[in-house]
């Protein structure tokens, strides 16, 4: 076949309304939908997809690092590629070289970034000419949520009800552009990789806390009206939205035994100031939620903007904060910024 | 009337299954049962109370500071000292001093011993001659999950049904005899006053958790549940449903918006070694609680303390640990340990 390297940059999302247990756990359908705003480039991975027939075996690296094919999550992560190699018809093995520009593991969903690239960049090293729907499908088998990362704007991913999943995708509920003024402040708490994996920790939390039961339902009805809130631009209703959420999904995590506790001090701190500060102006003007780790992500507007740096500059163990807009989604990049040498099919040295 | 200055001694209860709002703010009727182990008195708070007409107005001494009676928090209270001068007939001044062996407000629940105290002493002082029951009614209304304390060894607080609270009284499981073997090792974490009052918080949490809504029902079965291990002294049942209710209860505390948090990171920790000690013994040999505040209860057996201690020494953080059993109950203590002066009518001095 055509040995082409594509190369893509995606990105990861933040989940506004979030995704916590599946329904069914080899499609991945999850239990409800979830909403997202897709970052910028300010975080990104990039992917490098090769399929070649001169390489004895597949191959995955990122950061730099060979990935054991083996280990149950490069597993399902990978598992990916056989998907989409299938659709082309095609043996041929893959050569795969991711790399982020953040920390992964660390809460910030670097898997959906670099799924979504991989995704993107197979789709065309394959020429399968998938839509953002289909690539949603399959990237969902991979890490549920970084289905989400595969449009940019502010996405929806529709829970579904068909068993095959194929009605468990994407659907953009604004365009990049359409809320320029609000911005995410990534506040780093923590490098450390998380104790717990987001796969193991929602099964767990599906099988046994009393309260998840009410949750589904819960989000179901939160994502109604958080998709109204985007599209009204009403910063108030997102913000409490998004927050009661966050504590919503922590909540179940603590009701799961054994408790999954993923806020720390910092967490609490930033919490606390952020409850503090829409107190003191009587409206909401910064809004956190957390995901499966200590970080907290701050969505205010641009206006309020100094007013909650500075906020966050008084908090003790924030190590850095980075900002995000609402990012485009996964793109397709330039031959010579590869990540493959074109000639030992291998990751670039250097 | 009798001027006699009758002196108790009254010791905390940690709840097991937990009480956490009110279906009746006035007469403090619970959401649900609770259930609880009275303390010995390595915790315990001494009362004096007097009635008398030689002063001009009531008095209340809490550790050697003289409280604000129209202090909300307080005055409710004090209140009790109304409801029990109004059965007794009587309108003399109470003189109140109360002394707390542990730091009041850290989570300790301070105000159970000295309501404890003051209403057996209170029933003595006038001669009112009620039983326990109704002991734990009157204390009931001055704040809720003391009532349990007016018992020692197991002891439930049944929600009851009536609007007029009569019904929403305690009744002993088991003894002070009945689990000698069990223990109760108090982890201090912060003797930092907590930030938010118990009172406050689970008013919040039943008016806007969402999660909430699942709790009082799953606290009802937990206790029906809760009782039998009691009953058969089954430690692995009793840490099971103690350690799921305070999850739950912590769940439904951050489900609450603004979100109440009251573990911290030493909590946590405590959290994961206990439940790493349980899988590494394959059975459950120590058990954690936490009320609304950072310190731990880790419950365990005679025969498993020294693994526990050693494990708790372990983690940073932790000031002091003191270990109770199961206690007996208020009693009345010789006139000569006293707290208030018989010539003064005032607190003694030194």
């Amino acid at each position: 076949m055509d040995e082409n390297i594509v190369t893509a940059i995606g990105t990861p999302n933040m989940a506004l309304i979030k995704y916590w247990g599946k329904r069914e756990e080899k499609l991945i359908l999850p239990m409800n939908s979830s909403i997202s705003m897709t970052f910028d480039e300010t975080f990104n991975t990039k992917t490098s997809v090769l399929f070649t027939d001169r390489v004895p075996e597949d191959s995955f690296y990122i950061n730099g690092v060979r990935q054991d094919l083996s280990d149950k999550d490069i597993m399902e992560r990978f598992a990916i590629i056989d998907i989409m190699r299938r659709m082309a018809g095609t043996t041929s093995k893959a050569v795969v070289v991711s790399e982020n520009s953040f920390p992964t593991a660390a809460g910030l969903a670097s898997s959906a970034s670099g799924i979504a690239a991989m995704v993107f960049a197979a789709n065309s090293a394959l020429k399968l000419g998938l839509g953002t729907k289909e690539l949603s499908i399959i990237a969902r088998q991979g890490s549920g949520s970084s289905c989400r990362s595969l449009s940019g704007g502010f996405v929806k991913w529709e829970m579904g009800s068909k068993d095959d999943g194929s009605d468990s995708c994407i659907r953009q509920i604004a365009g990049p552009g359409h809320w320029s003024d609000i911005i995410d402040i990534v506040a780093i708490v923590s490098k450390s990789k998380k104790k717990i994996s987001s796969r193991a920790g929602m099964k767990q939390t599906v099988a046994n806390s009393i309260l998840y039961k009410a949750r589904p339902a819960y989000a179901e009805r939160a994502c109604a009206e958080m998709e109204e809130a985007i599209l009204k631009k009403d910063f108030e209703r997102l913000g409490m939205l998004m927050m009661k959420d966050s504590n919503n999904l922590h909540a179940v995590m603590l009701d799961t035994y054994p408790p999954i506790l993923y806020l720390n001090d910092v967490s609490k701190q930033i919490i606390s100031s952020v409850s503090e500060l829409n107190e003191v102006e009587n409206k909401i003007v910064a809004a956190y939620t957390f995901d499966a780790g200590p970080n907290a992500n701050i969505f205010t507007l641009e206006k309020y903007r100094s007013k909650v740096e500075e906020l966050l500059s008084n908090i003790e163990g924030i190590e850095s904060t980075r900002i995000s807009k609402v990012g485009n989604g996964p793109r397709i990049i330039d031959e010579d910024a590869s990540l493959i040498d074109p000639s030992t099919f291998k990751i670039k040295s250097g």
